[in-house]
């Protein structure tokens, strides 16, 4: 029996938070006399209201939350403020149409990034404000998930790999891992100050530089700007994102060893060494094609392959240069990137570097089992050995990853799109990017697709952002059946 | 240590039995005097010399052949017939580049299909057969492969189910296993010439009849028309292909059983099954937008659809009409049958149904293993359990599948092609199917190609049609180290 009430009351409660993050967007839209104001405000009563009538009809009926409605408040977590969430978007003059507001929003709360906004720049602050906040809310959000909820729920391999996890021993929410969620939050609030007050040193105005802050540390991408980050010419502010990005792709616990100064313990970490290795040689390899068919200056075009390198690996989406310009293996090998994710405990999306590294040593070891079938020969991850089961429950989510974006292809395809456009949307929603190839390419929006297949493409991000097992399940009999 | 002159007798014997195979070309090139005598005849005596002094100058070692024996016996048995094989090519008049006559005859020894010739029609009779023999020399060897040597190496976890397959416990060629490759070589022989039989009365000369029917069983896809099988606007010969493509698409042991009116046991085999349906609902589904986007008539887009359906999943590569010309959706869900592969145990290509059908059934079962983590929840084929290892090995085996797809298709785009032909071309060669998308659709040929590339995507052929790690693990040190 899946206890209802405990989840409803839940979702009152997420609301009510929901209502509070609300709160900024409405000051900055009376501050810019933006015009949002009615919207904003209705959205956070109907929030509020909604919230309330949950949190509090139901008492606490002091029950442990078990695995069964743990995935169940996973996703309606995400639908939830996916709903209310939207609301600005429709309420506004000037209203999007739902299935825009719905892949708006979702692109958002997933730290997608991609957007149906042909013009960014005539949106009211406020919505605007409200549209980075979803991005910041749902990192916030994928960082309870990683600490604290998939570790529980045993989802995709990578609880395992998130330091200081318990383990899938423990059913209960033990007080040790609100201890670290509480840490990482801190981490995730004191990043994004400080690159919020770093972007406003650099020149950036003070309500660009709080957009991009969130949008930077949530590895999300929305930009108040058409150009993206391609705005500024700076190369100050697109070192600090670059920087910041990298921060928000790397796992926090690791993050929090540098910020104690343990580097033995950052350096251990082979998803880390994975991570910053892969991030540099793509850059530098990336940086020739980029010096040799654009216009750039040594420096610029070193810059600019290393700020999309790191844009596209950690999730985030960011622009300053169009990569599908150059040559067709240039365009190719970003499209790929789409495919990589940064790190576990991150708030960037995708695959994430400890699934390639745990299919690629493995593979490698497999050769090794061919020659010597009869030894036993197990693969390691951080020095930690790797059981069987979870390398099957990795290999199994990567290869549902590429059969998702291989049917996901073929229905965008069916519904019109050519080949390219119809790989990267899918690839990029899936894996919460932002820019793909084709008509998606990196100087271009989703407004164009079909309403159908906005929701289509939205429902992929909540996938990827869920490490596709959380909202597959519920799908399955076996999920209904259990007890 | 490996005993190399034990492999240097073998690769001798294989080349006496590759100069008894290149007779009939010689004969055919006599009866039409087609001007290739002399090239054909050169080729077969550098082969009888060097295959004589390779057989004769090692006597018999009495010592069995061992696992690594065996990789690098299939290995360099395909490596030993292309470099004799191709020998027509480069001493007939108008020779073709050495990369062409490469790329030309390890398509047909890995029954891919994929041609560098323009304008097949004006080709030598000699020639023509002699490349139309390549494919069904290789369908005949995949079959020794899959029967007698892979049970041994335990490649790519398919020998598994291969029915009557010893297991990997014996190190010996089992008695039992000459036998059963013998009865599979005569339903190979007996299936082509009764198609080739068919094909002659249905209409084509007797050239052509041959010709089609080697490349037929071979499932390779060489015609002899540069209109393929188009050319024949004959309802009788299409079907008759479709069955004789379904047959060689069809584990061996299988249609044995056929042949003997024991259809339970055909109905016992899940991949089977898995095989006919999916052809079956492919056909019907795609029929509709043919005959929607098409010009043709009810009967003759169904024909067309299940033709080419049967001539992609068996990695035959015939082709009676461009799918390509249709809708992006059409398109797609034909490349993405590049990516199928019929039956192991028969002479098709590709990842093959047994493994789809491992990882399909696998991932289900990872859902109940997700909600029950307790509990232990086996995988069943054929109603046999599959060890946790075989798993393992598959998955591992598609994603090494498909991560050499994906850095296939980026170095050929580095050379210069578009996304969609890099796609196209990878997919085809390492799938040994023929017809891709792109600049290598359904009515196009490969001569366009760098010689580099050439060479690159008749490495692939190979690595698909030797299960990839027969291969790969030859580029591994733990081969060269083993003792």
């Amino acid at each position: 029996m899946i206890h209802y009430k405990e989840i409803a009351k839940i979702m009152g409660g997420l609301l009510m938070l929901l209502t509070v993050l609300m709160l900024p967007g409405i000051a900055f839209s009376f501050y810019f006399n933006s015009g949002d104001q009615r919207a904003l405000i209705s959205a956070a009563l109907a929030s509020l209201t909604i919230g309330g009538l949950l949190f509090f009809s139901f008492s606490k009926q002091d029950q442990n939350i078990r695995k069964r409605e743990g995935y169940l408040i996973v996703s309606l977590s995400w639908l939830f403020m996916s709903i209310f969430g939207m609301l600005p978007y429709v309420l506004m003059d000037n209203p999007m149409s739902i299935s825009d507001a719905v892949f708006e929003t979702i692109s958002g709360l997933t730290t997608t990034g991609a957007t149906t906004m042909v013009d960014i720049e005539i949106m009211p602050q406020g919505i605007l404000f409200w549209r980075s906040m979803t991005q910041w809310i749902g990192g916030l959000g994928i960082i309870v998930l990683t600490v604290a909820i998939f570790p529980l729920l045993g989802i995709g391999g990578i609880e395992l790999f998130v330091a200081e996890s318990p383990g899938p021993t423990s059913d209960k929410l033990h007080p040790r891992i609100r201890e670290t969620a509480k840490r990482l939050w801190l981490i995730y609030v004191g990043l994004t100050i400080t690159v919020i007050v770093l972007y406003f040193l650099e020149g950036m105005t003070f309500f660009d530089a709080v957009n991009h802050g969130l949008t930077t540390m949530a590895t999300g991408g929305f930009s108040t700007k058409n150009d993206s980050m391609a705005f500024y010419d700076s190369e100050l502010i697109q070192y600090t994102a670059i920087v910041f990005m990298f921060l928000a792709g790397t796992n926090f616990t690791i993050t929090y060893f540098g910020l104690q100064g343990k580097w033995d313990r950052v350096w251990k970490s082979d998803e880390f060494r994975a991570y910053l290795f892969t991030l540099i040689i793509l850059a530098v390899l990336l940086s020739v094609p980029i010096f040799v068919y654009g216009n750039h200056s040594v420096e610029q075009s070193f810059r600019n392959s290393l700020f999309q390198v790191v844009s596209l690996i950690t999730t985030t989406g960011y622009i300053t240069d169009d990569y599908t310009l150059y040559h067709p293996g240039v365009t190719l090998v970003f499209f790929m990137m789409l495919f990589l994710g940064a790190s576990a405990g991150s708030t960037s999306g995708g695959i994430k570097f400890v699934r390639h590294l745990t299919f690629f040593k493995n593979s490698y070891l497999e050769f090794k089992r061919i020659v010597h079938p009869r030894a036993v020969i197990p693969l390691k991850i951080n020095g930690d050995r790797v059981t069987g089961k979870i390398i099957t429950h990795i290999m199994t989510f990567l290869l549902i990853y590429l059969m998702i974006f291989v049917f996901g292809s073929i229905i965008i395809s069916i519904m019109g799109y050519d080949l390219i456009t119809s790989f990267g949307a899918v690839a990029t929603c899936l894996g919460n990017v932002g820019p793909a190839i084709g008509m998606v390419g990196p100087t271009d929006n989703f407004a164009f697709f079909d309403p159908l297949a906005k929701i289509f493409l939205s429902f992929l991000m909540l996938l990827g952002r869920l490490e596709l097992f959380t909202v597959l399940v519920l799908f399955t009999p076996y999920f209904w059946r259990a007890n």
